[in-house]
């Protein structure tokens, strides 16, 4: 699978903008999940199976996983969604950042052990730590720019000094990847709903960069406004991910039939914005 | 075991500032390991019963074990550091950052899953993403500041409007992480060997507080200059890392000497400019 190209097919396909993060956090399964062995492959597979003509990509994140010893079952996880759901792309949540020998190898984690499709990269150490996943050329690469938690604006909102008057370390971070980094049409960025100002500066300077937008739901990101700074002129260009607003919307065995319908109310919600 | 104390007791009483990272790589294992099922932990194993008198603490790079689906080795690993080798501390190596919810996920992968003494993490996601690390007041949390790479530049070298005049936002990040991130006196910062003035800018900035300096040996960083730049008054304050230079000293059934007497050399090359 090549990432952009199906992650565009999937907008326009599926008309849909969302993304679902599988976050999957056992303390919250419902009751005739909890203790099996492979909990945590399961939960995830039925929520895939009852979201994924609804969706444009989905966002497993390593952490939930790692924490629990659980590598095999997202092997197993993102397996599954290849071979069910094919034309689904699947971005890691992986935010890995390293130089670039230690990189090679976060690469083949993402890419070669787990198969996933594009991976979130942090920008910290700057673009030898990214060439590694850039050298996967059918593969989706996506920067930390503007995150949606609080602290977020403790380094990225900062004032750097250079070629724009008051330009802020995410937009330096924006126009690094989009003049620089960008240079195989593999880049994209993570720009947190809960600062649509910051989405639009991003959007501006980026084209019609795909832009990853974690945030609506528990985090309290406005899916309007989102939709009105993010857009493109396509009406497209956004994956706009919801985690646990959709994944823990039931409680019993019909959890995934709960979650599949805050998905659709999610999908059209957006949609209605574009 | 508390890290700041161990890591203190281990500079005062092996004499050392030399940390051994542990980045394996099959592709340079002696022939004998070379396709033995545990090869990676075995290899790691011999390096740290070799070297543990001589190393005031061991590094694993989280990605070498990742990359191979070898995590069962890395626990194996730490916990044999930790059965034969209990006063050395153990500095996980994972460059993690993420949103609060996702970061505590990370810290029960590094400190209770890994039973590791302290890991690094990234800080471009500011300080509710360092919390849930720095919750665990035993553990060290050791911040990304001035990396060895040459693409640390590209956002670390910029410089940012605030209240120094000509500030740089890797001495914003030792600021922010002395004046206000370190209220229970367990972080420490990465600063590359590869810059020694900024190592100096560094430790002016943040007092005793423990240095991570990767880049001596196969990046190119040295010794005599890290020294002067960054030793406290009493001589330490320093986790000289050194991992290829070591780990692949010898090609035989013998490794492991060969990495003893390179360690050797370099604790001593270290202590020379104490």
């Amino acid at each position: 699978m090549h990432f952009m190209t199906a992650l565009k097919a999937a907008w326009l396909q599926r008309n849909s903008l969302l993304c679902v993060g599988l976050d999957p956090d056992p303390a919250k399964f419902p009751p005739h999940l909890q203790g099996q062995p492979d909990a945590i492959f399961e939960f995830c597979r039925q929520i895939v199976d009852a979201t994924a003509d609804l969706v444009c990509c989905f966002k497993p994140q390593i952490a939930y996983f790692a924490a629990r010893r659980a590598e095999d079952q997202l092997e197993a996880l993102i397996d599954h969604i290849h071979a069910r759901h094919p034309a689904t792309p699947v971005v890691l949540d992986a935010k890995r950042g390293d130089i670039g020998s230690t990189a090679e190898q976060y690469a083949v984690e993402a890419f070669e052990r787990f198969r996933a499709d594009a991976i979130t990269v942090n920008p910290y150490m700057g673009r030898d730590s990214v060439e590694p996943y850039l050298a996967y050329p059918d593969k989706g690469v996506i920067l930390l720019c503007r995150t949606s938690n609080p602290g977020g604006s403790d380094l990225q909102f900062l004032e750097v000094v250079g070629s724009g008057v008051g330009e802020k370390l995410y937009e330096r971070v924006a126009r690094l990847v989009a003049e620089d980094w960008n240079a195989s049409g593999n880049c994209g960025l993570v720009v947190g709903a809960t600062f649509p100002a910051e989405i639009a500066r991003v959007r501006q300077l980026t084209g019609d960069m795909p832009l990853l937008v974690p945030g609506i739901g528990a985090q309290g990101g406005d899916i309007a406004a989102t939709l009105q700074a993010g857009r493109t002129g396509a009406g497209a260009g956004l994956m706009i991910n919801s985690s646990r607003a959709i994944l823990y919307a039931g409680k019993g065995e019909d959890f995934a039939a709960d979650a599949r319908r805050v998905a659709l109310e999610t999908r059209d919600a957006i949609n209605a914005h574009r």
